[in-house]
């Protein structure tokens, strides 16, 4: 067997020659949908930018690994993205295709218009499924998911310097630069996304004084998830022509 | 009543001064979700281009309507997406976000490594969905979707000029401008994305010779139903910026 297709989690590393054992799903898809055998090398990371070559010692109902080399990849490109509540049934995509496009932060947006359902399980869920697009991408950094806050709290925590867009049908067109008023290496790219019925003028001016420009990413209006998603994908596609950093492979 | 926040699809929307009489869905959501009444004045498409606008003359279990005016509407942006078989469940999405995001036409793919499921449901599924997403997002355009050929029947029946793309993690850097090989006003956008298997060499080997750029969408790689709506993304945030066409509003 060579490396397994999947990049494999385990947020606790350790150092080089330490051996660790894998958690039960990460064991699973070793054992079972690879078939790999002991003295076998796997691809390992802790999402926090560590990717680890492993060699397997031992494959059964339980796996354990010795870790080779751990190599610390650089995160080249940062993006947060606040979202509103879509319609229902749409937010699980969200996180993962989030996950794959290596967003760095979801913040869910309690809105005037909308709010979040609330739910350990709906948390549970994102998290498993931000973990399944990190592996199959084979990212190192793992989507981290906040709980949601109002656009108030969420402008009041912000990191700055950022480049802080607002999705706005009526906006400036997104075109075909990032554009923004700062950049530089690891500038940090807030988007944020109106819920299902969109963010209330109160909740705009906020934007609009904290320096969030409206700005439009398609000919016609988007849903909340289909803004979300394509703010993603035009970074990932942006930054697509930067040195790798942030993923492996 | 304002005008209906979505629009109307009248397939067969006849002249101006014509009566047409809407059909079953579109009749519910003007008279039970928008709770129109005769007089108010509502906007439809047929999908083709036209813009027009309605007088309803009765609501009830049927809803009719004369036609008051009627806009031609041309198209700004071309593009065709072709795409491979994605793992199961992930399909109807992908029509989904193509429709929403100004898709010309979504041209399944069947190759080497994974083949479209047959069934005419789905077939009909995908066309509800398209016509939903074009009521939402108020184009005038519906997606065209056509039945699965493989690479070398899609190459040989493609319109040209075009430019011409293969989604590919090792490609060129899809980067901040369109780029390609042919462009102006109205070019068509050709883009082709690998089942969840990926393309065979074999099939890369016909695109290639076909003027298929190998492109890199994001810095990792990326399932199936996401690089198809990367780039129905990308193509509309670089299109946002032209003069509105192929949408309304």
């Amino acid at each position: 067997m060579a490396a397994t297709p999947s990049l494999l989690y385990a947020p606790d590393l350790g150092a080089s020659g330490s051996v660790l054992r894998l958690a039960r799903e990460e064991a699973h898809y070793v054992a079972r949908v690879c078939r790999a055998r002991a003295g076998d090398i796997v691809e390992a990371t802790d999402g926090r930018g560590a990717l680890a070559r492993l060699r397997l010692t031992s494959v059964g109902a339980a796996v354990s690994a010795e870790v080779l080399a751990i190599e610390r990849i650089e995160r080249k490109r940062r993006a947060w993205l606040w979202c509103g509540a879509p319609e229902r049934g749409r937010a699980d995509w969200i996180v993962e295709k989030l996950a794959e496009l290596g967003v760095e932060r979801f913040q869910p947006l309690e809105c005037e218009n909308a709010s979040w359902p609330a739910g350990a399980a709906r948390i549970e869920r994102w998290g498993r499924l931000a973990v399944a697009a990190l592996r199959q991408s084979r990212r190192v950094f793992l989507l981290e998911i906040r709980p949601p806050v109002t656009v108030e709290e969420a402008i009041a925590s912000m990191e700055r310097p950022a480049v802080c867009r607002v999705g706005d049908p009526d906006g400036h067109p997104a075109g075909a630069r990032p554009g923004g008023r700062v950049s530089g290496p690891a500038a940090l790219e807030i988007g944020a996304i109106g819920p299902s019925g969109g963010f209330s003028p109160r909740e705009r001016e906020r934007l609009n004084a904290a320096g969030f420009v409206p700005t439009r990413l398609a000919d016609a209006r988007l849903r909340t998830e289909t803004a979300a998603v394509s703010l993603a994908a035009w970074w990932a596609a942006v930054g697509a022509g930067k040195s790798p950093g942030g993923e492996s492979s």
